[in-house]
């Protein structure tokens, strides 16, 4: 295994997008499907989506919000209901036009995301102000016709959940918006051990169709941008265009107030290409499907009754553990390949340990070895929550030291012509400026973060007068 | 609420099918959705589906199977590989043939089912004995193009999960078949409070591309049958069609066994038909997303204290509870709102259980009243159970009341003009005979209950020998 990761993984510095894909595919966390652009999740890959998934709608369902499932076909017709929205969304459809081997009087659109089929419903079950909030949710799979494609970070068909909100009034809907953002960035940090970035995305970036679009932004190994995650203000624009009113205390009638707010599986892309190293993935003790790997260094019973004992144990304390007794697998092999799986703790079991009753115990991130006491298996699970943090400090390390600001348009051009990375540069929001900045450096900008200052400052491309210092990189 | 239940809900014994409609809308399990065929899962409806989700996911999980997410488009040439599958499924079909504003030089199928799709990774991802058993299932949406529609029970498009296994040898395969059905049974028992009857379908009835089929039949109260769920041997068919093959033990190279098995969001509709009344669902305690409601005779703050008080109680017991303090509904109005949404607990609180520190608790399925002490609110959950139970009982009792035998067919035709019901009746076996008896009486085959015994009979049809009782009955 140690030749063939050799053989098939490049090294992490050299050739990242490389590593990516065989690091995604060797780990057996995802294949392509047979369609263009499409994906499997496998087993592994797709047990870390459950872990999000129950940390995520645990919290979401806390907060009020319920699930339901919406219909995946949306007449044309309906999507198009919104001029902007439509207009986004158009190039990047997949459109039905046969069913039951008949061509269909009206198209059917596979949903790029749920707003307008939604919306239609809460526009016939939203009478009064007693029926507000409307708090719903829903996982499911959305289609983009995504022209280059990327497992886990972009493809045809992704999932996610989706969140959409109706309220009475602005001010209502935006702490919403707040709390979703804030629920995906707590998610980055605790699950992904992910620091983020959160702001607010420029007009030409925000959704289409809707009012404000926030974000959490994750800086990638090479110095690029990925967007995370977004929370849409969606304001009255489609309570306008679907006709969503509802009575008032006061018996006026009024459009509600909307947001919505999605989270997708791009996300574990994220997570496998900031943590991972040259000997392949690197998991968050807390995104891990195998948190504690057992591998036997002799088959004999001895070894295979402790390892048992161990294994029950440290399942006993709620841990996710796996026993690796296959017997046709050398110990080096096997180290090898839950490596690359990104397994965070190893624990070697030979007959020195069951003689000393101790265990010999690596992590993934740092390669440390340790003895550990068998009647301290606690510390396996101190062991898991030090890991989980080393690896959100090595990131917020790493976003710090590639965070840069830019006063100058040359030192602006020159980072993302040498380092990359984030850059901070006052901009002065006219859309014409950051046209040409992307031109010319590539660097789009990825949001005005949520702590920004208010300062005096000059324009990095124009010098014209700017406000505020905009978070700036290349992107995905 | 009374009137308006009275003036919108037709008895359920004079218009099933009316009845049906009116109560999943009415009670807001689920509504239309705008493409003809589509419906959306309203939060109350679809949290049935979390119940049950949770328990099969868990004991899926516990048999060793691990979730996996395939994509949603097939290309039509893959679709195509097995002979029977296709064209068993080929009328069904939602085809996709615009992707990103072109036409696509091979046309996608939105999955009607996963089979091929899994398959061709299956034939990747299987070199050896030691890849086998794989194990995986997956939660997911598929769409079949049919005719006439019916919320829950028949949409184009719906939930569920399916399973597809692969195996070395057919014996192992065929306990995944067994254990598949056992899994479905005790889902409709357990928690839908549903018997049914567990067989094999007749060769025409099987699945397209399959060797043998296990159904779960359940009767509803028209005297029709609903296949409940499905659990299909594959044998060899989809591993020879796509070379699926091993290298096993021996060295020699074998095409694996498989088996898949599914439960869809069909079984709500059944549930909800079975236990319903005329003041509308009757929810069995086990999937009831809420269990209990407190209701408020009057607004008063001790009252409202008082209940709140008895809803953190119940909640510490792991109930599901919901307390209905809106002010401007009067009692009237939200005793009919809870009984039409058929949450099997009612407890009423007013100034009276207060001073008695009494609870007056109301049983949805027989109307029954108590009064019961606040210090003893754990029998709200023995009371719960024995509703489960009674509600099973009574299902039980109708299943056997509405089993009929025919050993000839004038007997047999009466009971499909009159009562309706299952029948069981000797069959010869050929597809001749089956299309007779379905053109003439509209009884189809259901299955061959697993628990038949070997007999000597004649045929109900054409008096030629048979050696089972076939169950029969008109189907949806």
């Amino acid at each position: 295994m140690k030749d063939f990761i050799k053989k098939n993984l490049p090294k992490k510095s050299q050739s990242l997008s490389e590593w990516y894909n065989r690091v995604v595919m060797l780990a057996e966390l995802a294949d392509y499907g047979p369609a263009r652009g499409t994906m499997i999740f496998r087993p592994y890959g797709y047990a870390i989506w459950e872990t999000v998934q129950k940390y995520m709608d645990e919290k979401i369902k806390a907060s009020g919000v319920e699930n339901a499932y919406f219909p995946l076909f949306i007449p044309e017709s309906l999507l198009a209901k919104e001029k902007d929205h439509i207009k986004g969304f158009a190039p990047e459809l997949a459109v039905v036009t046969i069913g039951g081997g008949e061509e269909l009087k009206e198209r059917l659109v596979v949903r790029p995301t749920s707003e307008t089929i939604m919306y239609q419903a809460y526009a016939n079950w939203i009478k009064s102000w007693r029926d507000l909030p409307v708090l719903v949710n829903q996982w499911n799979n959305v289609v983009r016709w995504e022209k280059r494609t990327y497992l886990f970070l972009r493809t045809l068909e992704f999932l996610w959940q989706e969140g959409h909100c109706a309220h009475a009034t602005w001010e209502e809907s935006w702490e919403r918006v707040l709390w979703g953002i804030k629920l995906y960035e707590q998610t980055y940090r605790e699950i992904f051990a992910l620091p983020t970035v959160v702001g607010r995305k420029s007009e030409s970036e925000k959704f289409a169709g809707g009012v404000a679009t926030l974000t959490c932004e994750v800086l990638m190994p090479e110095g690029k941008a990925l967007q995370g995650c977004t929370s849409h203000d969606l304001g009255q624009n489609f309570s306008r265009a679907q006709n969503i009113k509802f009575q008032d205390k006061d018996r006026s009638a009024k459009y509600v107030w909307q947001n919505s707010w999605g989270f997708t599986t791009r996300s574990i892309g994220g997570m496998l290409m900031a943590h991972g190293d040259d000997a392949g993935a690197v998991l968050p003790p807390r995104a891990a499907p195998v948190q504690v790997v057992i591998i036997l260094a002799k088959s004999e019973t001895d070894v295979t009754e402790y390892a048992k004992k161990v294994e029950l144990e440290l399942v006993q304390l709620g841990l996710r553990v796996k026993l690796d007794d296959r017997e046709e697998e050398s110990m080096g092999y096997k180290i090898n390949k839950w490596e690359l799986r990104g397994v965070p703790l190893r624990i070697e079991i030979g007959i020195k340990e069951v003689r000393s009753q101790n265990l010999t115990i690596v992590r993934r991130d740092n390669q440390t070895r340790l003895l550990i006491s068998n009647n301290n298996l606690g510390t396996v699970k101190t062991l898991l929550d030090t890991i989980q943090s080393d690896m959100l400090a090595r990131q917020e390390r790493f976003l710090a030291e590639n965070t840069f600001e830019a006063i100058t348009y040359n030192r602006f051009s020159e980072i993302m012509k040498t380092t990359k990375g984030f850059i901070k540069a006052f901009w002065c929001e006219r859309a014409e400026c950051e046209m040409t900045i992307k031109e010319e450096t590539k660097a789009s900008t990825r949001c005005l973060p949520l702590d920004a200052p208010k300062e005096n400052g000059v324009c990095v491309k124009c010098g014209e007068p700017a406000i505020h210092r905009w978070l700036f990189a290349q992107a995905y």
